[in-house]
């Protein structure tokens, strides 16, 4: 396990509850100016002046969202905080500030939750955000983390699902599906490992699609590309749980239906090369796999030429009239109503049950 | 156990994350001005315009901070709600908005869930706060609570933890340690009741301090009735962990001392009582029992008539230039260091192990 990996273990009991607090924000600088006070009261102070704030939240659970089996502590630190500023750039907004609760059992160490914090520490540092607060305690079992993130936008500037019109461009960001097959890689060795414990881990020549698994990164510089571009997405969303997931959100929340293509599909050599090993079709990998935290957003039609002269932005489709219908067209001219299959916590609980 | 009262039992993956998420927060309507967009994008949308922006999460975890056993689910969604809003009054803000995160075990079933939200729904209606957002999903055992609350001030209206100054008189809204012999009550007839579960649970005259640990109040009225008396408290708190453990914390960041008045100290006559059946000493309860959610602050000397005129308010001590140093002085003119002896989860935790 990733948090007996540390020679030295000091229990968090001997520090308590505001002692830990105190080591683990120890040196937090503030940055944003925005921040007016941080870490050490009831509440932290954020004043966005001309702005509008966002706010979100999301939960990372143990044995749900991660496994530590194969998650170093430090990278599922800066997961955490990144996946939050994922919904920043979302909504095209940038993120500022974050707080953050943890809950763990016993079975962690001083040096685990640190190394967590580190995580977090290093995503704040690399997108210039400030972590204001937080909230640590014990938990029965497992280790629970919880990123709230505050950003901002001017009112006119924000992207919400709902604003796509007919015939609106859909644009993807990146590539499509590699997160997806890091993890089918980290849940085989896992498996491997467990049957023989002498074997070593052949991770060796996978490192993009792991990264996009372990170290996923909020496309913030998107969202700086567009606004340099002069391109306001009439709606957006990120990637979190699958294409097809996403693409229905954006149908539902504009009361229209799209049509992507195939061909269109972005999907780095690797993704598409593991996708083989495991006997997966690479279009139903980048459709339905989860996690990549790229942007989808719809430009309208006269914003073709400057959205296609962005590098890494592939337009996969068009939104049509018809209310609630994704439609893929393949290659060979067929065409298949697209289901979104993106992952569910509460669904893939009970699979596991069963 | 609470979860198991109701004998409606629909599963939660029948519903799946996003339908889940539609059925909590179907037919919340946003009140507050600030609220510009709430459940159902990426991020809520908050415009606090000339105000500050303030934030602050609680976690509140499954046989840490609360026990199904005796605590019903809409009053832990209540108090979840409560306890962050006092974490705003603490600051002499006020609180606008929630975002709340819920991780629970398949042992759960929809209209448990739906018990907490309604809790929550509650606190917000009763407290003007908009639920803008959130996060639900699975988790391996147990039931998880993150509520970040959002709230605004006037810069010049703040107060934090810092601000008291010498001679500064110590105040306390309400009466203390009412919440922790509630505890206490429940906690005994829960041992009766695995002892013998023939026997019914003898609760009957207790009900104040049975609600001070159930269902809390965040003092906002406290905040209206010190802005409505002209008064602006020079450093303030809410007791959380015990009015001992939140001195300490007063006089740190004041850099100060202080000294209070046993005689002073408010007790409500069934606290005193009930802590008289545990053979514990009402003073001992008043410093150190948690959960009141009372506000602590400081004024300085001149405003005693003004504060002295707030129904409520007690004026317990005032601060001294012997900074850390926090001294009790009893009804027979001893005098104690006061020690923090408030809870700590960590350490608490640790105990159990032990």
């Amino acid at each position: 396990m990733s948090e007996n990996n540390n020679p030295k273990r000091t229990e968090l009991s001997s520090l308590g509850e505001f002692g830990l607090i105190d080591y683990l924000t120890k040196g937090i600088e503030l940055k944003n100016p925005s921040s007016r006070y941080g870490v050490g009261d009831d509440a932290a102070v954020i004043d966005h002046v001309d702005f509008q704030t966002l706010v979100s939240v999301d939960l990372l659970v143990e044995g749900i969202h991660f496994d530590l089996g194969y998650t170093p502590l430090k990278h599922l630190g800066y997961k955490a905080a990144v996946v939050n500023f994922s919904d920043m750039a979302a909504m095209n907004a940038r993120p500022t500030q974050i707080v953050v609760g943890v809950a763990l059992s016993n079975r962690f160490s001083l040096e685990a939750i640190e190394e967590i914090y580190v995580g977090i520490r290093l995503a704040c540092e690399k997108y210039k955000v400030d972590l204001v607060g937080g909230d640590t305690t014990s938990s029965r079992a497992g280790l629970f983390i919880s990123v709230t993130v505050i950003g901002q936008a001017k009112a006119s500037e924000l992207c919400y699902r709902k604003g796509a019109s007919e015939n609106d461009l859909l644009c993807v960001s990146g590539d499509l599906g590699g997160a997806y097959m890091g993890l089918l890689l980290l849940e085989r060795e896992k498996a491997v490992f467990k049957a023989n414990p002498n074997m070593q881990p052949d991770l060796d020549g996978f490192d993009y699609v792991l990264e996009r698994q372990l170290k996923p990164e909020a496309r913030l510089d998107v969202v700086d590309a567009l606004e340099k571009a002069g391109i306001l997405p009439s709606s957006m969303i990120d990637i979190s749980d699958g294409l097809a997931s996403e693409i229905k959100h954006l149908c539902k929340a504009s009361g229209l239906g799209c049509a992507i293509y195939e061909e269109k599909l972005p999907i780095d050599p690797m993704t598409a090369s593991v996708a083989e090993d495991f006997k997966l079709v690479p279009t139903v990998v980048a459709l339905n796999g989860g996690e990549d935290y790229e942007l989808l957003f719809t430009v309208k039609v006269t914003d073709f030429e400057k959205v296609n002269k962005i590098p890494g932005i592939s337009i996969i489709g068009h939104m049509t009239s018809t209310a609630g219908e994704a439609i893929l067209l393949t290659r060979d001219n067929e065409s298949f109503n697209i289901e979104a299959q993106g992952w569910d916590s509460l669904s893939n609980e009970e699979q596991k049950k069963n």
